[in-house]
């Protein structure tokens, strides 16, 4: 009852790659064929018989092919229930009952990502076509669709295997299909439309491709990844990306990307907070000073470099347990080494772009911002205390900035020498963060003489200062904009420490 | 030049309410009107002329409805480019020029809520209407959409103000709301669609309600709410919602539900970490235990009660400045005092449901998972130990396990008499969490002699246990699930300490 054979096919295509077989299939089942000018050329060189739909009609393709196929012949073929009342009407008016739709669309994201001509991108939005594909969509009970070539290999076993002979289960799934397929295109012409807009008028997202992962943030969840990560990262080696595996490496690049350019940097994370980073005249070298800063934490951590590995930092790797390693490049004697721990993960970072806005999903909604882009320069720097800081402590706060801008707040930074000593972070009060970053920075054999303080927020109360004081620190990156500032700034001059304000704060949750 | 008058109209809508003004300035301009079925009979029956579809076309209204308007009379009228080749062809088949079309979609969204009746849902699966519409605003250079009554308001402004006389920004700001109707229609079909497919398909989201914040996480970044606040919450008054305001409510809502229905309960959160929560036999000394726990993080926090807000628990809470409050209920005299401080935001919360899934922008894609929404009960708990937990003891490890599983990974929560006593959190290494919380519990005059430590994650190496026991802590409750387990319950067992496992993780980052 479900069952249905295909007896009639309309085809119209943009594409024309992919048709010959499917072609070949519905002339041996003689199914008969309708079609429209290029695709019916096509069909027609392939040796098959086409009906024109122009001659179905009686009414030409008009307006350079802007109305084409919009009429009540193919529309009422296409939307008649298979039932007396309506089968009868198609009868009338001499209406053919239409079994499958083909039909691809304009292409209309890849014409806005090629050109700038608006005459151009307006013609490839396409109204006829995707009638056609919503219209079988909705009568799936009778009618299979092929709204894309994606769907051509499930297409041609049907065609195949069960000799053109479709289950409600068969198209209901096309229809599925086609839906995913319409709402992808209209998303992709909305934001066209809106590219001038400020952003958030609407949240409009639509992505086909999704990896599921083993689980998500607990064995518990089921997660997935929307994307194309390949686009991202050559994927070397290693057992799959997990979701927390995917949450770090996000944070991982975001830290690093800070370092893009600079000197040798290495960064060790976990759960998505740096506890090592250091930059170095070779990588080897700030491997060693990224790994001193918590070697504890670094156990099964996530490790990225800004500079290729090679053999003599891949050793020292080695060394340690971890669960994923990107860099830029790696040497091949560094790759072999390695390659040969089979599950860790090793990935060849092509692209740090980060998108420019970022969104999650919150309460009963979803919550949507600028991606913080922003990090500060020497120059954007204002000193504001008598003490100006040395040309070191300056390399060491803009180092201790970027380092805080990507913990998790509140977080404090201790660093010398461009090297992260300690921090503080995810604490719900400044001076929490501030002592414990005292506290771990004593744990591995740190004195804090000489070393920077950077806070990713402004100073509520001069409490800070006084403990950095104490503890060695001589000069302070902040953002300011506390109404009790003087009091950091008085304890500053008080003391002979320098503190410089940006103007920036950073918070991240 | 590109002002163009409208001198022809197509109207064909579900819902008839709001049309009888735009009818009427119709009129007044002189405008033609063609039109279909029920709308038309509308249209005549307010004393404007009109022109059937049917009539246009020579075709009648066939297939109950499902083919009506997909005809080259309707669509060439509204496609044509208003250049002589497509204005002659108009003319040579007596096509008429449309200038607007006002056309509504059936409304699928809303049939899904109210039936389960598949046939009707399909039926409203609307066709023609939305090719119109699509049409339409492709037509944007020559042609005005108006896609929804929600444009009705724009509509009659250019109607009014402008005599039907519209530019091309407002045919083009038209156009844009055409797709984001069509775009959000199709999405929600397609949903339907997949309903019974494993989630994760494809990432599918269109949320058309906007609310611009302030800013983002940060002031250098834009950022915005999609959704509806005011279905969760009674927004009672202060200042505009934050973005971390925003991101500070969905923490708490997430943990004070676990404690829904259990005796009056307080939360205290900073930077999405709570800082204290206690239950208590009334809502004022369910404050006062959380307050203990870190009155100066408390400071600028985010309050939540899982019962109602008395008079005598106000003026308790008056005393300190924090940024939101929010409860089931307010007496009406706690009211009085709480909206005298004007920028205190105070909402009553309506719904604590939570989204099924939850997603977030990362990398170049999106990750997606299923929201944790899994706790403990008491009869799930597994005991590991020689020495059974006390039932005081199982409560307050039931207790601090709902505190854990909602702060930031790594995290150890201390507790007794259900109060959290201290806690660590965003820990790159677990001991660091528990040496952290213990100073905090002291810094705060707790001792932790029978005290109890709940652990997100399970104890990679014994030295947890070892450190709790030294501080007095006589029981732990953690997933288990370490090669190192055994160790952690020979401490244990070595020591008189119980331990309960149970096999659950609540990572979160």
């Amino acid at each position: 009852m479900a069952s249905k054979k295909i007896e009639s096919a309309l085809i119209s295509v943009f594409h024309k790659e992919g048709l010959e077989p499917i072609v070949a299939e519905l002339k041996r089942l003689g199914v008969t064929i309708y079609s429209t000018g290029g695709t019916q050329g096509f069909i027609e060189s392939l040796g098959a018989e086409v009906t024109a739909v122009e001659d179905l009609t009686s009414y030409p393709s008009i307006l350079d092919g802007r109305v084409k196929t919009l009429h009540p012949k193919v529309f009422g073929g296409i939307l008649a229930r298979r039932e007396e009342s309506h089968l009868s009407q198609l009868g009338q008016y001499e209406i053919p009952a239409i079994d499958l739709v083909i039909v691809d669309l304009y292409p209309f994201e890849q014409t806005v990502a090629a050109t700038d001509d608006e005459a151009a991108i307006i013609e490839k939005i396409d109204i006829g076509g995707i009638s056609l594909i919503r219209a079988a969509a909705k009568n799936y009970k009778d009618v299979a669709v092929v709204p894309s070539q994606s769907a051509y290999a499930a297409l041609l076993r049907l065609l195949k295997d069960q000799d053109g002979v479709t289950t409600l289960a068969d198209r209901q799934a096309l229809a599925r299909e086609a839906f995913m397929v319409s709402s992808h295109y209209d998303t992709a012409i909305f934001n066209y439309f809106n590219r001038e807009e400020e952003p958030g008028a609407a949240f409009k997202h639509s992505i086909g491709q999704a990896t599921a992962l083993r689980y998500g943030e607990n064995p518990h969840q089921a997660g997935v990844f929307y994307g194309n990560l390949e686009d991202m990262f050559d994927i070397i080696g290693g057992k799959a990306l997990s979701y927390n595996n995917l949450v770090d490496i996000d944070a991982a690049v975001g830290l690093v990307r800070e370092f893009k350019g600079d000197a040798p940097t290495f960064a060790i994370l976990k759960h998505t907070n740096s506890c090592g980073v250091a930059t170095r005249p070779t990588i080897l070298e700030a491997w060693k000073a990224a790994l001193a800063a918590d070697n504890v934490s670094a156990f099964g951590g996530i490790l990225m470099a800004n500079a290729t590995i090679d053999r003599a930092t891949a050793e020292e790797i080695d060394n340690i347990f971890y669960e994923v390693l990107i860099a830029p490049g790696f040497d091949e004697d560094a790759l072999e080494l390695l390659t040969q721990k089979k599950k860790r993960i090793l990935l060849r970072i092509k692209d740090y772009a980060a998108q420019p806005r970022s969104f999650k999903s919150l309460l009963n909604g979803v919550i949507e911002q600028d991606t913080d882009l922003k990090i500060e320069a020497a120059g954007e720097l204002t000193v504001v205390t008598q003490k100006q800081p040395t040309p070191q402590e300056v390399a060491d706060l803009l180092f201790a900035n970027k380092c805080a801008k990507h913990l998790k707040s509140n977080t404090i930074v201790l660093a010398r020498g461009q090297q992260l000593l300690s921090m503080g972070c995810g604490q719900t009060s400044r001076v929490d963060a501030l002592k414990q970053a005292i506290e771990k920075a004593k744990a591995f054999g740190f004195s804090l003489e000489g070393a920077v303080m950077a806070s990713d927020a402004f100073f509520p109360f001069p409490d800070c200062v006084e403990i950095a004081d104490t503890a060695g620190i001589t000069a302070v990156i902040q953002p300011g904009g506390s109404i009790r500032d003087k009091d950091s700034v008085a304890y500053c001059d008080a003391h002979g420490m320098a503190m410089v304000t940006t103007g920036i704060r950073h918070f991240k949750h």
